[in-house]
């Protein structure tokens, strides 16, 4: 498993475990403490084609993961590091085919989607993707499935709406909005229309290792298939925390050309027999939790 | 120049002298002879990253024409070696950027398209390759048409269609059928009724060299523009060369689900005032000239 130590990643690691996999887990940087006890941990800069090289000789594993990429809030979306990633992503998957690799699966995003489409079927809506990261995704999906066909290689495609949890980071959506909360700060709103699909990340992370367990080829939505506006989030998250008094939708100014409603449809996902384990509600209730610790840590110390 | 010893580079190279360019082409292997007079050649393995990344801070140049790619007949559609190519020309654009990169012009192909729409427009055509080859292409030119205008680089992307010639691969379609003729052995073809549009190698040259000259960006059909069928590419082949009793069309069963007509609309590349400088009957003439030549120099030898 690549980005192992990121967002997704490190809720796979537990699962994959469960299932019986012997993990190796490839980082930049190997965390001082691994999230999952039994991790074989390797330290791989994935941008150098020989570090990739000699890891992917190294570990000779059968089945990957694939979630390293670019994710730095804010910059993922028109970085010239998605170029790179593209590069680093089929180099992968050449190594991989080339060692002992049988089965891959790779993380999407949703952003691959003509997304005025509003609800996205990976057999049906059109793909347009409008931003470099959504673009570089899109064309690793297309050669790493076609390179697929043409050597024999079996692989998925997981596409990732949206995302949130305990341990996300701090400047997005949800974690910025529970620890201003938290702290008792007002918290500036755009007036909350848009309709989302919010997936807790361990969800997502146990439909990906559902994905590598599985057989499916192609793309598949990792989403919950619920639309529930940003507004109807932000109110959840300010009823659990006891705050809906510091909530000021209709602040901030609405981004004009957001799509208003970006929704997966899950029925390829459900095949699987895959079901989430967190509603919106319980979710939410353990993130806001996660925070409250982590802020009361960082104050006592 | 990338692919500088290629079918399309090496017709480009006196093109780019003539406008006054200092040009630096790049191969895996320098030619003895230089096809051209006052060109600085590089010896370089464009897969390997450290290579690309040496060459292109040593010429620093400000325009890239990049024509290297996979590309052995037969082979080149679905090899893995495109995957490669793919990560080969991201770095090489990342890298071109980085240094003194102002002006890039990339090869690209019309297996772009959709070629059951048969009329290729860039404006209007749906793309959706179907080969590894085309998917290859097209996901590059969409990064790095993205890359482009999140980094402020100037780009077009110059897409091939058929291209034929002096001195092309004796595997090729009309390279062979002249061979075969000249050796006065019979030449077995479909029944030849395969619409396509034929462009004369350095007519294609130029039209890329016209295209770095110039401020245009995206993707600009490399095209005659002429619907011509390939039974009569064929005949005037074998009119030209005397031997019309040689031709067996129809000998060999057509490929099912070929699309009937693949022909660019080259309006784009026209109103950068470029015109070709062969006729499909000259270009043809001057080909079968230079086979001639070179079988008569072999028997001699």
């Amino acid at each position: 498993m690549t980005g192992a130590t990121g967002f997704i990643g490190r809720n796979s690691l537990q699962p994959l475990l469960d299932l019986g996999y012997e993990v190796h887990a490839v980082a930049r940087r190997v965390p001082a403490r691994s999230p999952a006890e039994g991790v074989v941990w390797h330290s791989a800069d994935l941008l150098d084609d020989h570090a990739t090289e000699r890891l992917v000789n190294e570990v000779g594993a059968t089945h990957l993961l694939h979630f390293a990429w670019y994710a730095e809030p804010g910059r993922f979306w028109s970085s010239p590091e998605n170029a790179s990633w593209v590069q680093s992503t089929l180099n992968l998957m050449l190594r991989f085919h080339a060692a002992a690799g049988e089965r891959a699966v790779l993380a999407g995003t949703c952003a691959e989607y003509e997304l005025d489409c509003g609800f996205c079927s990976e057999l049906v809506t059109p793909l347009r993707p409008q931003t470099l990261y959504g673009i570089s995704k899109n064309a690793v999906r297309a050669v790493a499935m076609s390179l697929a066909d043409v050597v024999g290689l079996s692989v998925a495609w997981g596409r990732v709406f949206f995302v949130y949890g305990p341990a996300e980071h701090p400047a997005r959506l949800v974690s910025s909005l529970i620890t201003r909360l938290l702290r008792g700060e007002p918290a500036e709103c755009t007036d909350g229309r848009l309709i989302r699909d919010f997936l807790h990340a361990g969800d997502v992370a146990s439909a990906f290792v559902t994905l590598l367990d599985s057989d499916v080829r192609g793309a598949v939505n990792v989403a919950s298939g619920e639309p529930v506006s940003i507004l109807a989030v932000a109110e959840r998250v300010a009823d659990i925390i006891g705050r809906p008094e510091l909530l000021r939708p209709g602040a901030l100014p609405s981004r004009p050309g957001d799509p208003p409603l970006i929704v997966g449809d899950i029925r390829r996902l459900e095949q699987l027999a895959w079901r989430p384990a967190w509603t919106l509600e319980t979710g939410l209730a353990a993130t806001v939790e996660w925070w409250r610790g982590r802020l009361r840590s960082a104050s006592d110390s």
